[in-house]
């Protein structure tokens, strides 16, 4: 099975799980990952646990949930789309009007067969999402009454998340950030946690110079609570971050930029797309929506940035029942994986060297140089001499391939043939 | 009566009088602006005091001067117009031929029915600047002779230039100078007076964080004068300087920067003019020709740029007596009013602040946030985020609405409502 | 005789000698140039010496080569022309069939009348370099057996450079390097030091604050050798730099940048282009081809860049017979004289200056204003004043004619005079 097709069906295997901020579907789905990263803790904080500004939540249990009409038909059900239950929804059983069920629907007049995705994370409140057309048939219904149901529970329990950290030969280390709290919603939830499960496999098929740390989080809580822990650590370690979101669609390739842009992150990100996608979007800082908030924030300020498919907030179907398993593809989510594995080697092969010897070195002697002198030695001699020019110890690869237009894995070529003659050594 | 109509009914009080270096003129108009800025203080240099590289030179007292022909009739008179005088005119009392008259006529073939504004301070010389026209009808009686008359007088007296200093909670301080040496000239000469005095008024009216200091100078050599008096002190304090000219006519917008274009002046004058006129014109300081000639001359390095309506040597009547109070307009002189109390504002508003927690805020908490999380929670909370990521302590408000495009007004409110919830304080 | 033809008869003279990277050659061409430069020191480096990551190569000496068919008619015959010798061909005296032979040909299918330009240095082997139409004449009679014989002998000799030093008023110095070791080319080869004996004479012909040095090597192993053995010198001292290269023909002027394209020989040498010949062709360092590779490697980091006319690779008759005497023009030589004697004027007039006195100086007084003030001063005093505000110790003249757009000229003129009133000083 190729990469496309393994992502995809592992997509297929976690997005009927209805997530939450906590809850037993954010348990659930660490479970399922930890069988392909068995290097994954699973962490706890527990409710009312202070993070910075931020106060753990209660957690929340949802086991059934519908509106009923006088038949005990049920009009809307939990059990059909997990999307149906507003977020955080209290318990509630009760009969009511439709005027007063009316002022806990959700729905979206624009896009009339879509469920809309709601939560009420930090006030107590119930609702039901519904399509458009459900609301009509509720409506039309209006003389009637309505039987509401929600088995959900809020008690002291823990938020959870997971974290994944893969030693490499140095404590630099590169982190991938995505979230695990969205219920069945596949290009703007699955497709994250998805992708850093491929990517951890692909860190451990080969020893690494640098250290990658993973981290699943309840998208915003989860990050607070988690940097509130590990601030100081991260800080003096992580060298580059990416945000793992919207990876699983096929229309665009994305880039949001860290706070000012100007990030190693940044430089890798737009490295990476540059060479393959030429024509992807560029966001700036002030159109974030994920974790990079956190991670990027005044005083946290850690290299974080995004690459993207289609962005969160920007395709019609987000944060609705439509961005379901159709709206990915195995060729989306190979081409998400394969610009940020780019990104891996990119920042793998990130090497600063520097000169053994003053002016030219005698080529020839070497087998580098065509012994004879006619016009023209060919693109790769030139590229090569160029390659030396440059390594004086004050640039990286990028660097020396945004001056002399050598691509990265052509220039990892020539400064290997280097190093190994011992022209330049590694800083 | 609004600001435009009492600013343009200050300038017809002016226009009239006969200005110069030295003299009356000076120190009447000074009187008349004492009136509306009871904080002036009138300050006097005595000629032949040394400022830097300058001598002040003798007064000069100009009670009345013509032209008259053998009838005795005043062909040209300085009773009519008092720009019929050069400036700095030693006396004369003879009867001469026209020809001998002609080498003291200046007139303007180009314009033949404006008077131009000459004037011989630091050279002993006399002159009449009359029409084109009057120059003919002198040259028709050229087989005649005439009288010529200048009742002046030159002699060691004083420089008078007038200071007003407006105490704020700060001693860093924003500089106002203005001029008072021209005579009756509208737009390149009375606008800036009676804009420093609104803005003088203005400032009066409510407390201030900074200080504001005013002032009213002959051109160049008064303000030689006032820095070689002052020159440590106001590069101690002055963060900010503004050179008041040509502020009352209605064409035109213009912004002459600092030597370097680089100063805190520069951007906030560029920061009031963007979001009201973006189609400003916009000259270096290679095109200066007032004061900022001094304040931004090397060692001396004051932060000062100018804001203009229509700027000197630019517009056909400059310098003429074309320059009258038909050229300047209520609205005119209102436009430049608005801009420069705008430059005040964003100064008096120029925050820097720092965040308080690390990560977001929970700004549910406070009310900040709509509860209920749906797509889109609209411009307005977008909006206070983005503030709240740049409010790191680097950045100025100014800085900050460049990044994220909100205007200050707007930003303005998202600061006091983000401070008042104690979610930033000022440095 | 005008400079345009004392150039191109000098290059007559020396065009026809048969230089290689060592030998008669090069003695021979430094012999005539040593006429003109008598300062100039001939410096020797035996074979075998060690320059860096360098060896010097045996000396090579070549009296006679020719393909003689069986009737003994020489078909290619070194004496015709001494390109037809593969530089640091070993001797070889045999009779061979036309297949053996032709392994040891070279020639250009696209340019069939051109004979190429080709070394084998530091690779034992012998060749002959041929127009396509001979070595179709040779492969017509391919039935046959030829006689190919080189009379050539390398030996434990000498590397042989000129270098020549004019002491200035300090020491910092200006390079001006040039190569000597191709055979007849004319472009690609004496314009070069030509224009360097020519420039030497200019120099020698006034007083100058700067040194110079002018470098007279065989290219690459010549400028290794110098730089070994003076690196320490050269840091210190040399404030710009030039390669002096294809200074002959008349059809381009080009500049090619230092590693990163920001010393003072970029400025200078943009600057001496800017104003003569605005469309000049620039080329970056990756386009680089003669010593400016060794001057500008890193740890070297001479600041050298090159004027030339028509750039190396880039014009058709490079290294080959086609550059000839008919490919460069005494306007060629003159224009690429004219433009690099600029480069020396500039340098000589760099000046960094400094006010005397605070504010602006009363110019009146000293006859540099004029007395009676009228609208528009006019133009020179206007770049007057303009040149006193950034006359303040930061700019150097080339900083102050790109801020105030006045041609160096006369921007000489003004601080020449403003030095004369006492209003600036030199730094």
């Amino acid at each position: 099975m190729n990469t496309g097709n393994k992502l995809y069906s592992k997509a297929k295997e976690l997005y009927p799980i209805c997530r939450s901020l906590t809850g037993r579907g954010v348990e659930d789905t660490l479970s399922i990952l930890k069988r392909d990263i068995p290097e994954m803790i699973i962490q706890k904080a527990p409710t009312g646990a202070k993070a910075f500004d931020w106060k753990v939540p209660e957690e929340w249990e949802i086991n059934d949930a519908f509106i009923a009409d006088e038949s005990g038909k049920r009009v809307v059900d939990f059990k059909a789309h997990n999307l149906h239950i507003m977020g955080y929804s209290e318990p509630v059983d009760k009969v009511i009007t439709f005027e007063e069920l009316d002022k806990h629907l959700y729905s979206l007049p624009d896009q009339p067969d879509a469920i809309p995705y709601v939560t009420s994370y930090y006030k107590k409140h119930w609702g039901f999402c519904v399509t458009e057309k459900q609301r009509d048939i509720l409506r039309a219904g209006s003389d009637k009454k309505y039987h509401v149901f929600i088995e959900s529970r809020l008690f002291n329990g823990y938020l959870t998340y997971g974290e994944c950290f893969i030693k490499g030969e140095t404590d630099r280390e590169v982190l991938f950030s995505t979230y695990i709290c969205h219920p069945s919603m596949a290009n703007n939830e699955i497709s994250g946690p998805v992708l850093a499960a491929a990517l951890a496999e692909y860190i451990r098929s080969a020893p690494r110079r640098l250290s990658y740390r993973f981290l699943f989080l309840p998208e915003t809580i989860g990050a607070v609570v988690y940097l509130s822990r590990n601030l100081d650590k991260l800080k003096r370690n992580v060298i580059a971050g990416f945000m793992l979101t919207c990876l699983g669609d096929g229309r665009a390739y994305s880039y949001l930029a860290s706070r000012y842009g100007n990030t190693l992150a940044d430089k890798v990100a737009k490295h990476a797309l540059k060479y393959t996608t030429p024509g992807y979007i560029s966001y700036s800082f002030l159109e974030r929506g994920s974790d990079e908030r956190q991670f990027c924030s005044p005083g946290v300020d850690l290299p974080v940035c995004s690459i993207m498919r289609s962005k969160y907030c920007e395709y019609p179907e987000y944060h609705t029942s439509l961005d379901d398993m159709s709206l990915i593809s195995p060729e989306g989510l190979e081409g998400g994986y394969n610009v940020m594995r780019r990104c891996v080697d990119i920042l793998e092969n990130r090497k600063v060297y520097k000169n053994t010897v003053l002016c030219e070195p005698q080529m020839g002697n070497r087998g580098l140089y065509p012994a004879i002198s006619i016009r023209n030695n060919g693109l790769s001699v030139r590229n090569m001499m160029n390659v030396l020019a440059y390594t004086d110890g004050t640039n990286d690869l990028e660097d020396i391939s945004d001056i002399t237009g050598i691509p990265a894995a052509e220039l990892t070529e020539i400064t290997d043939k280097l190093e190994d003659a011992g022209l330049i050594y590694l800083l």
